[in-house]
């Protein structure tokens, strides 16, 4: 105990960084919701829909906004699937929701989205898991919401 | 393509960091390597063995290196699981090895992970993903590397 506490009195380097949110939304076909983007750092990529919490909201509702902002679904329930921690020196965490009851409109980018050449497209689960071994799923978070989903929802995906 | 090619043009926000790696070294039993430490920023946590790539060092290099400081775990096999970026604005990729026929030493621990209170247990793999489930694996990546191999051995771990 005295090792903790002596670890606790002293700095730990890290950055404080907003929360953020990820989605997997599939429909009733099985398909889910994804982003084909490319990635400034890391070129092309799919992705799930997500993005930062904004001062105010909760990740229920950040997860809510970015659905529907990236692929224009709104969603009857959102269901959390786990809470990360993607860097130890960093405060941000990681929400990871699962949508249903989905209902499909118009995406509304922001202007860096629209620059990034971000199109959405509905893939089977199955095949956006594949896209995880391939490396096309190249953001972590998306590839850790994807293999949760698969996991928690087998019989959808075998 | 106008697009991408003025994206390109503008600056980017963006940390550069160093490369990460992470290892599930699963036994002859099906028992995973797993390190228990109080997280300074997210609190106790089970964690697969895992850290920063040194200058010089290549991921395989940097996998054996941690997976053996940590768990004093020398390994006749790693293969590569994925590679992953755990934030877009980050250059920072995470590579996901995974390690078999292992031999048992003791830890090296550096100071900080002593003061951080780390132990090794030896989990079924299957317990580790529950405790995906239950919150205990707090990093994504960790808890993404755990996935991802009970997704590619399910033999293992069903």
């Amino acid at each position: 105990m005295a090792q903790r506490m002596t670890y606790r009195a002293e700095p730990f380097e890290h950055v404080v960084m907003a929360d953020g949110v990820v989605v997997v939304a599939v429909d009733a076909e099985g398909r889910v919701a994804l982003v084909r983007q490319n990635l400034p750092l890391h070129g092309e990529a799919v992705s799930v829909p997500g993005g930062m919490i904004e001062p105010g909201e909760s990740p229920l509702e950040a997860a809510r906004r970015e659905l529907g902002e990236e692929t224009g679904v709104v969603a009857e329930a959102l269901s959390p699937l786990g809470v990360f921690a993607p860097m130890p020196r960093s405060t941000q965490r990681l929400h990871v929701f699962e949508a249903s009851g989905l209902t499909v409109g118009d995406p509304q980018l922001t202007q860096e989205e629209v620059e990034q050449a971000m199109v959405v497209e509905w893939w089977p689960v199955e095949k956006a898991v594949e896209a995880v071994w391939d490396g096309l799923v190249q953001l972590s978070g998306s590839a850790l919401a994807l293999l949760a989903y698969s996991a928690r929802r087998p019989s959808l995906t075998a």
